[in-house]
């Protein structure tokens, strides 16, 4: 139970023991590593920092406990914990939190299962708090775009909607990706029996011997407890992202409406157009330097100025008319 | 066999008894249901109402079955029902229920099974509920869509029904989710032979040791059945939504080709535009301050008239002609 | 052996025979039926004419087989058959099948499974009567929108076609989901050796006791070819569906495929309308009340009104000419 | 041993010994058929060419294998292999080469599993040419849709390939759900220890029991390897249909971007439109038949033309900046 | 343990042997491969680089592994590994790195696991690599799309970007459909005890019988590991794909809503449109050579062309009021 820890370049280590001391840090060498700690240089590679895109990973080994979850990795041994990364802002955070629950829990538990709660509780933490900002930022979006009403469509506040709901919607993928690889990692060790009989370090090492493959109620109960708090965030996410979806279709489906009732709008501006066409040619055949007869008609001006109208007015309703008795248009 | 009962702001616990007298209120804290159900903290969580967002469970454990379903959180043990926030108005319209059912069953299961059931019913009855109050509303909305003719399109009842479609698809996609959770916390202790046995808490006291792994007969046939209620109201709601996607689909091929249609409408309009453009221009051609030479023609104000209207009416048909020869227009 | 049968409000119930006599009506109460059938309430709910929605269900229960599949509600037990709601036109129609088949299999199965066998062909040919209706009516739509030509697209036919599409993909999704859930029923008991053995109710009667977890090979293999058959018609409606899908995916494309086209129209017809507006004001400059100096010219007219036309030409193949240069429009 | 084959209107029956001879033609009843090969009609009716819509299957009975493939329906069993529809243009061609690979399969394997082979083989080919028939026209559509420039959007050539790819998605979408039966009927087998080992059928006729349930090592891998063909049919196909969906979704958002720039486009035009019409209008009113005191003016006309024009480019001009300031178009 | 390697046209093939000495080539016939090392022709297939559709497969043989991933093809023995294509660059890439490795390693494992180990090492690198070329040229057409404001939509930026992103869409699909293969290729010997306990060549050889089934735990452990890296990359992959389905889908609907901009714009211009003509139409009447009396009016000029412009503004101001008082536009 001897309290070490190191931070260097290569692979800094942040060592914790089983007694209640500030554990110190120390730098280890892969080659240390595996000497110390009985494991193989593949299996390593699962909490070193310079493998950064490893997928989360819960590996149960004969004498530790692989744990690569989020921000903390670690290797849990019978005895001590080692914790990489030590300078990492949210391990720093971790740290004192994991001496105080490691003290002041009276579980019954060995050390390697309650450092483990301490960190599943750690993680779901802070996956609790990672979906409960992303949430409230997506729900304003949508809202804001279900609630545009038909008149303001087209207006900036959709399009602002629009500009942020891509980043947010990239975010809730990456994140919901993170929270089912960490989900897998966990599930694949709840569905094998060996592994979680196996996690029992410090009985190993005691009785000498493999523990029955059954025994192991304590492990499972717990890793069931954390894996619901985990399905439940990752449901949460799910669900959120499903919400984006229907509101994007629906928006989408709701421009379409929107632009629709925009092109009946321009039709009876057309038919306008097409009118008013009409009438300007009649005054304009009569401004023509030619004889009509009518130069000196005391009245043809406001005949034909009515005139004039009249066919802008006809044409207009003579158009409707007809695309409405040919079905066309209504 | 106590008959007591609790209510007070960290925890609210309602217990009842095997026998039939009214249940008394009685304000527990955590460390005293820890201490008197033999439960460990991280399961009580799953029933305390300030964990909120805790996701549905039926959790089995030596001496209580834990129950996380829709608004109902309880702790069922061989004599005892313990029920959690006796004040929420649906966990009061259900002591009365359970109360009756209990008296009234003439089960032959013990105590944990019959009131087991009771809860099940009841959150059945609950999803049922409000799976019948969601899906008229949604109909209702999809016939409206589905039903509005070619030529009302773009009209406000299509924007109407959309703006009323997004909340609906919402609710549906939540009611889905919550569902599927309860579904899967049934489906949960229903694979496992261990948990469904272990749940005859009374047989367990009585024998004083475990149930052999397969004789949960009675459990299993009563779980399945409640699953297959929850199954429906499941397939119900999914069949919806797929409804919804569907109608949505549609919909939008359906706004498409009314567009289309206006468009084609439009083309005959510009093309009307520029023709009588191109009339008016010969008139205007004519208006001007030059000499035509046709000043003094008797006939020529009504040929170059009807030239302008010819060229109209040419234009027109000319310009179609030409689209439809080209293939381009028809 | 007891031929008996009995319709009534509440339970309508016919009772059939192992013996080829014509069953008769009886009219069964909910706690007569479980004291004949040694079923208790909640099994019978699953065959209760009053609870309509609940789910396509085969449930094997010590002394029957409970069987809730498309229209047929029956109880079958080693020595008959309880067939509910037997005014229901479907079942009328089984009525005379049932007996027929019972009567001229000669078959070595007991009579529980020839019963069981006898529903299973009644309900695949129903389930592949309702494809075979559906199908071609789909089809004939699909193939209506997908040959439909370019030029003639925006027309009515799509549009009616788009109307009639949407009923009939409702149906399709209505009907998958109904044949998918009576897949799950019967998979349920092919996935359950206990069950498929327990099915043998007369050889449970006559030896007294269960029979071994894996003797129903008989079972088996008539539930397999069966489950077959509802399979194949699974795979038809879901490939009807995708192709649905299919084909509105690439009517949208193409409707907006179109709609550039037409577009493209419409900016040759703005470019003619603004080169016209151009002439015309040309024209409409001489036509003003001004000394422009060329009145008394001889010519002027014609240089003029040509200069007008020249002026629509140029801005034409001007406009065009500037748009393809910079590479906007071709 | 018997040669024999037959081939009539009610059910077309070709078998062939394990001897080298020619098989010849036979007509066998349904009833002949059961009693021949021991098997109940219900199996039997998976290889009756009257039931068309059969789908795929391989069914392992104590005394044969029955096998329903792409175009073969054949019962094999220890001594013989009767081939069903005999004059079916596939099965023609597949006769020769079945004995052909019968008599010069040096393998130890029995007859039975020799003749499955044979079959597989046949089937996988079929497989391969179809998929690499369909799998060339799919992406030259697709590569001419995808590498349609921008500028001649809009044209002949994407209508022509969307026209051509609905009938292309739909063979490929009909052709995975085939593939995907096989699959199935074949994974049905490989998954079920008892069916392979079943598969011996001479073994066990030597033997006189039933073999091991692990023994079953060569077909198992035979059943592996041409599994193995069929999933890469399945995975080609998949991804070409995956490949379809993506150039459909991105086709669709590059007609829409499209329309997106002709629409600006049509922007400058309706404001070249307006401007004009402004221009045209000051030149109007200088047209009146009234008194504006510069009738006399010698550079009045100039003037006046001057300013209209300049209305049309200060319009212009100034509408442009007028949008750009407000941010609505740039 | 002979070193032997051998290229030809038929089957080109390379040997290396256990000691560290350099593979020499050699030709192989089908025949000699099947004779040398025990596997049958359908075993050979999978490494025949004529078959080069073979999709990836690991399989494992009484007396050899054979490995078909990524660009290696090879059949691993006890004292020897079979590579071919060794004139493949990737291939020529590898033979060195695999012999410094065979030569370095200091494992305790078999030959057979070691060189395992090191084409799992060496495919595992390759995918990395491809993913990593893959991602940062998506990610940059993604940031381009989703970064496009809304004024300079519908831009030439938008359009390359649309244009590069469907070859890479399809990239990353055809990558996937790679990964998810070999990904189903180790996850099918992980998933069998069987399998991986047979890998064990060399002990089976040395002890003559089979080892135990779960004696497997070194080639377990390491399968998983690799196992890891490739679903990091799988994942990675998919969560692309997934940022490529979200973009292209939002950016169509801001597509659309920067359409619904442009349009609510041209309603704008169209009424101008509308106006202007009203207001030239009346200057027009004036124009008309008819007797309005107000030819001598020296005001009247402009009186009336104030009135022709005042009906342009009092005619865009009345549309527009008219339609918000409509509810029609705002």
């Amino acid at each position: 139970t001897n309290a070490s820890g190191s931070s260097g370049s290569g692979s800094a280590v942040k060592v914790r023991t089983n007694a209640g001391e500030r554990g110190t840090l120390r730098n280890l060498t892969k080659a240390d590593l595996a000497a110390t700690t009985g494991l193989n240089l593949r299996d390593i590679r699962n909490v070193d920092p310079s493998f950064r895109q490893e997928s989360p990973a819960v590996l149960v080994r004969s004498k530790a406990i692989i744990v690569n979850l989020e921000h903390i990795r670690a290797i849990l041994q019978a005895d001590r914990l080692l914790l990489f990364e030590p300078m990492h802002p949210s391990v720093q955070a971790f740290i004192p939190e994991l001496q105080a629950r490691l003290q002041a829990e009276s579980s019954l538990l060995p050390f390697e299962l309650r450092a483990l709660e301490v960190v599943l509780i750690n993680v779901c933490a802070s996956l609790q708090r990672h979906a409960s900002t992303l949430s409230p930022a997506v729900d304003s979006v949508l809202d804001n775009l279900s609630s545009t009403g038909v008149s303001s469509f087209g207006s900036d506040s959709v399009q602002t909607s629009l500009d942020r709901l891509l980043p947010l919607e990239n975010a809730l993928n990456e994140f919901l990706n993170k929270v089912t690889m960490i989900r897998t990692a966990i599930d694949d060790v709840l569905s094998s029996d060996e592994d979680m009989s196996a996690m029992y370090l410090t009985s190993v090492i005691q009785s000498g011997h493999r523990r029955r493959r059954d025994e192991h109620e304590e492990v499972e109960m717990m890793l069931e407890n954390y894996m619901k708090v985990i399905d439940s965030v990752h449901n949460e996410i799910s669900a959120t992202l499903r919400a984006v979806k229907s509101t994007e279709n629906v928006t989408q489906i709701r421009l379409d409406a929107m632009r629709n009732r925009v092109l009946r709008l321009e039709v009876y501006l057309n038919i306008a157009t097409v009118s008013i066409a009409s009438g300007g040619t009649v005054a304009a055949c009569f401004g023509m330097n030619l004889l009509s007869g009518l130069e000196e008609s005391p009245h043809a001006f406001y005949a034909i100025s009515l005139a004039s109208v009249s066919t802008c007015v006809l044409m207009f309703r003579g158009i409707l008319a007809f695309l409405k008795f040919k079905r066309i248009f209504r």
